[in-house]
């Protein structure tokens, strides 16, 4: 039986450890993060399994089974600067109850092999490389675009990396870890107000907007503020301003959809001159691809045509992207059974941030995540909270998740 | 008779001592400058006239004349940073040419007293305040405020000006210049496209437009771009961007209104998260008092209904003002006639952008200024420029503008 309140403990201690008046400050490849992985380390002590890191960085920690075949929990212990309490860190702490509970329940040899997976960087926060670890287990990593990565203090991301004791030339081989998994499971935050509106505290997440990220740049012509009649200006920040509206309405045609407009930035930028250049960024986010397609090109249509109106020229730079990502369909049954039986009723909804279950589903493996709700919706943020009642609750559900995976796992026959 | 040719040649020689690549450097209190004024010594050496700086650091030249009742030519020999070659000094250098022109044709002794001023800083490029010198003259300086001012690396107004023989304490004094000043004549560029577009060279301007400026503060809901549903979005920038082109549809019911947001910061500004906080510049500008409250009083409520549209809250800060200035009556008519007789055509427009001339309207004395087209409408740029031949018909227009003012100065009677 898992304990929850070992992990509000837990979750707690790391807190007092790691954060600061600021927030948590367990940033990907600091001394702060090593320090959290050696607490996390200090943890598995008493447990009866291997543990290693993989050649991302990545920690894996296995409890032996009568069978080969591997049920995988997984999270990460790294945060954003200034972050929260439970965002990553919940995950792999309840994965360790969960581990520490079936050793202890099968007296160190579980049905099937079962692994904790401490991905590194999924925030991506210091060198703009979010997901880096599971990427690296996945095989869609690419390394080409890792070696000019720099900090803002201008670290190369394999200086940084190289302090912690990974080449950042070998990270590939971290897919060799994928042998023999035969499901993922992750439990994480919800990050958004969803949950909380619906009066739930557990959902079943059915998988991971892909993500359209742009950046936009509207030339125009800079010009006196004060000597320029209206009628003969090319204002790019009127251009600029008519997508920053529309891309709301073109996101609003799906239920699901989002479009933000999360950077604007105007030059000269000065009171007294009209803006002659703008730049905005565009992050569009669907769980259907097709939809995905479908407002990608509607943005780009509304930005051409406010150009024209406004006498300006627009360019568009792809920043990022990623495809959908729709977990098992097997797995999501299996996660809403538990989160019903822990917690009454449940709600099916779309992962929109990132997480490392889409690059483990991306692999090929039968992945499902679990959210708990986010008191207001808030993350990356100081504030960001739980209830106290509903991590309990999250903790039971995703044991509950655990036990059914197995069982599931043993069920489906081997390959030949 | 007045030599356009020579004014020209001065422009040129002006030009390669005191421009680079980027263009005009002759800021105000800087080494350039004091060059600049020390080149325009040079050329007063021939003449009959006393000069000296005021305690503002605005240098006047007088020639004698058989009245006291003076004639005042002014502009200023100050440039923004990477400015145009005739912003300011075409008018101070077309005045010395009036002013050579006269002291021959009246062998050192005029019909009036005529005087021509380089106003010390119009352009507050550095400090942030424009109309340095001409308000010190005509007391509406605030001493109070100056004092803190600061340029980017710290300096401090004061100090700056030591070095230039200041004090800030007694830039007040400059307004004993304007005994027996009768009236006052302005040349310089329009820095906007009226002229161009209507195939005129020369116009008169009507008066100086008030200005507005503001800053205003969105506050939202930073929130995470993949997590947050689109109808609970508290989004500062929509509110913002709502706003940038309700200003315009303001702006556009008065003729020659205009309104301008020409700064917009995002924060936090990135990609991933919704905008929580988004800072506008509003900057609005009418001739008409009543027309620049109604543009306001437009602009506030619009800011407060689209905050309520997002869910969002704005507040407002003053950043500066002035109100409208309207030059002369019967100079305007002079300044028609004077255009007319040499280009054939004239146009009344108001002066979107600042001048001293507004500042030596508000002191109480008539005052007018004149036109020349600008390639384009644009100013404040290396690329500011004006045809060779229209340069030589404003000088030529102007001579006579000055002829034609001291004309009617002596016919006024005077003061009991």
């Amino acid at each position: 039986m898992v304990d929850p309140k070992t992990v509000l403990q837990n979750l707690e201690e790391l807190r007092a450890l790691t954060a600061d008046e600021q927030g948590a400050q367990r940033l990907a490849w600091s001394p702060i993060w090593l320090k959290a992985r050696a607490w996390f380390e200090e943890r598995l002590k008493s447990l009866p399994v291997e543990h290693h890191y993989d050649a991302a960085g990545n920690r894996w920690i296995t409890l032996p089974g009568k069978s080969d075949k591997a049920l995988v929990i997984g999270s990460h212990l790294d945060s954003v600067p200034n972050g929260g309490w439970l965002d990553g860190c919940l995950g792999v702490l309840a994965g360790l109850e969960v581990l520490t509970s079936l050793a202890n329940e099968y007296n160190g040899k579980a049905p099937c092999t079962v692994r904790l997976v401490d991905w590194a960087d999924e925030e991506g926060a210091r060198f703009g490389r979010s997901l880096f670890g599971s990427s690296a287990f996945a095989g869609t990593h690419t390394v080409n675009a890792d070696r000019v990565r720099t900090d803002r203090d201008g670290t190369t991301l394999e200086v940084a990396l190289r302090n912690c004791g990974i080449d950042v030339e070998r990270i590939g081989g971290a897919s060799r870890e994928q042998k023999n998994i035969a499901a993922y499971l992750e439990l994480h935050i919800e990050q958004g107000p969803i949950l909380e509106r619906r009066g739930l505290p557990l959902g079943v997440v059915e998988g991971t907007k892909g993500v359209e990220r742009h950046v936009l740049t509207f030339t125009g012509q800079e010009a006196h503020a004060g000597a320029t009649p209206m009628n003969v200006r090319r204002d790019a920040l009127a251009a600029a301003a008519k997508l920053a509206l529309q891309i709301r309405a073109i996101a609003k045609k799906h239920p699901d959809a989002v479009s933000t407009a999360g950077s604007l930035k105007t030059f000269p930028g000065i009171a007294t001159a009209i803006v002659g250049r703008c730049e905005m960024t565009l992050d569009q986010r669907d769980l259907d691809p097709h939809v995905l397609t479908t407002m990608l090109r509607e943005a780009r249509e509304a930005s051409e045509r406010f150009a024209a109106e406004e006498g300006c020229t627009v360019d568009w730079s792809r920043l990022w992207g990623i495809e959908p990502v729709a977990f098992d369909p097997h797995l999501l049954e299996l996660c809403e059974q538990s989160v019903k039986e822990i917690a009454g009723a449940s709600h099916r909804l779309p992962a929109g941030a990132l997480h490392d279950a889409a690059e483990v589903a991306r692999a090929g493996i039968p992945s499902v995540m679990m959210f708990v709700q986010s008191v207001r919706g808030i993350s990356h943020n100081k504030i960001e909270d739980t209830r106290e009642e509903h991590l309990e609750l999250a903790v039971a559900a995703f044991d509950r998740l655990a036990s059914k995976t197995i069982d599931w796992i043993l069920a489906i026959p081997s390959k030949p």
